[in-house]
């Protein structure tokens, strides 16, 4: 945990839980900043320590710790959750959503925050935005990807809610944690795996085994993570305090971004400096995922109240964001990218 | 100012210089809610009073405010004061720079937070990044702009340092705080008008005097905001109150990127329907615009050894970050902007 010297004076203490392996500063250390940030925000008077993945529960578990106290505090990916209802994804990543800065935008100052609080009451939970990976990289593969028909019976190691568009294109989608997944493709149990970005993914090894490097990651153009506090242990702060747990968690989340981007360019260097061979995946996989990640929403529109009623103003937000970023910030970024610098 | 009831019992207050005028929400809002969170974070005990351009100085004239103690902080665009010196400008934008989530990345985990600081310790400010405007349009023409060479003459109202860039290509850069642009192009003493973006734009009503509005501002690729503190009100506080200057300056930093996300997408609709026209700045002017920047960075890199240091990094980190994103974030964008949504 994150304890310090001054923990035995702390007036309150809380334990959080991560959905995360201590190997990675990045998202697991997302939790840390947010805790050293409340330690100086409260002069020490409150003090959270942070347990990874498998310390207190299981990595999958923290949202059923948060909702029934077992901690007061959890941090991982939404979308993980999906099984219990599919709108918990919607406030991490969902195929073909927002990015890094829309989902931010959204979040802070669109109807995100609102509706998803709304909905996280029914896990008597109170969420805040704690990080953001930007848009993730497609994941490792051990044989080529040529067209969207490869995918066909391909078991691949991806990220929560987005199996379920990668099993109508006859994908077999594998929820394994992050911690677990270097072994299982290491052992042939699966034939891909994504898992975040290059610093991430090299750290975890994935390289050694899957030559092929994919972008973009469709399912996952910024995956937002969450700050999840048990109700009962927020209605029990004083104003000052829930100030703290917003400010340290925003704070945690901008740092999130930067140490991402800053950490990426290197790592994939050193990836294709070490033989990882990039590739852009098949326009026809592309579009194919599209179709199929529109009709899995209408479906869901039908089926789950809870996804119509968040999802509807996502999708008109995600819209307008599309709509503006074409003109000024893309123009600019496509002319950027296109410079000997 | 932002004086709340509460004020009376602060034991500690400062006051704000904002460069900008009172109806922005958005670029003066951010130190509202610097100060409101400033307020929140301390239970009160810590005020922060905002005044806008003009109350208190000019909207230029808050760097020497914070220089010579007149106020305790200020907020601001750092290249205003590129007149001091160039180096000023790297902490804001300069011309084909970094974009939004690029120059938080540069600060927050880059070095640009440290470097930047060093520089400002000859003003005796520390800085704090408080809010970005992301990549800003490229402003109102009276009339098209069809190549390069219709800049010769063109009196343009352009932010501060870009004007370098401006005089080499023939144009005649005009510095005129957002408050008195309007006024400037409705009589005629200025030809053409950049201030942020559809929002802030509309509210100045730049759309009424100009019907040409040009993409992208290839000099302002993500304006940040800086927070500046004087040293030695800085130096006069405690840990717990230096962390929440820190913490409430990176609330407003993301809370204000966001709310012009949000804002800037209905503008530009409604800016459309009245009649405005879209333009791309035309190609030879890109590239003459981007060839004049980086010899006029040669140049300032011989002349002057403040720029030469901070720059040298920030160059290296741009040519990075444009070799990452032009993987998975471009490739994702551009397929979400090409899809009907």
């Amino acid at each position: 945990g994150a304890a310090p010297a001054v923990h035995a004076q702390a007036a309150l203490r809380w334990r959080l839980a991560s959905s995360f392996p201590r190997s990675l500063d990045t998202i697991y250390g997302a939790a840390e900043v947010f805790s050293r940030k409340v330690r100086a925000l409260s002069g020490g008077r409150f003090e959270v320590s942070v347990h990874a993945a498998g310390e207190l529960m299981p990595a999958f578990d923290v949202v059923d710790g948060v909702q029934n106290g077992a901690v007061e505090a959890a941090h991982t990916a939404p979308y993980y959750f999906f099984g219990k209802d599919e709108t918990f994804a919607i406030g991490g990543a969902i195929p073909f959503g927002l990015n890094s800065r829309q989902m931010s935008a959204w979040t802070y100052e669109g109807n995100g925050l609102r509706l998803m609080r709304e909905f996280y009451a029914r896990y008597q939970m109170v969420s805040f935005p704690c990080g953001n990976t930007g848009a993730q990289m497609g994941g490792w593969m051990r044989r080529e990807i040529r067209s969207a028909r490869d995918l066909q019976g391909l078991k691949f190691r991806i990220g929560g809610f987005a199996g379920k568009v990668l099993e109508r294109m006859g994908g077999v989608p594998q929820n394994i944690p992050g911690g677990e997944i270097y072994q299982a493709l290491e052992k042939g149990t699966i034939d891909a795996a994504e898992w975040i970005g290059p610093y991430d993914d090299q750290k975890l090894g994935f390289n050694k085994v899957a030559p092929f490097y994919y972008y973009p990651g469709w399912w996952e153009g910024g995956l937002q993570l969450d700050l999840y506090v048990n109700q009962k242990a927020y209605d029990a702060l004083g104003a000052e305090q829930k100030a703290i747990v917003e400010a340290a968690s925003a704070y945690a989340h901008v740092e999130t971004q930067a140490k991402y981007d800053v950490k990426n360019p290197q790592a994939l260097k050193q990836l294709v400096g070490a033989g990882a061979r990039l590739r852009p995946f098949p326009a026809d996989l592309m579009t194919e995922a599209f179709k199929q990640s529109m009709a899995l929403y209408d479906e869901l529109s039908r089926k789950n109240p809870n996804w119509r009623k968040v999802y509807a103003d996502y999708a008109r937000f995600r819209s307008d964001q599309n709509l503006w970023f074409r003109f000024t910030e893309a123009t600019f970024d496509r002319f950027m990218q296109s410079q000997r610098l």
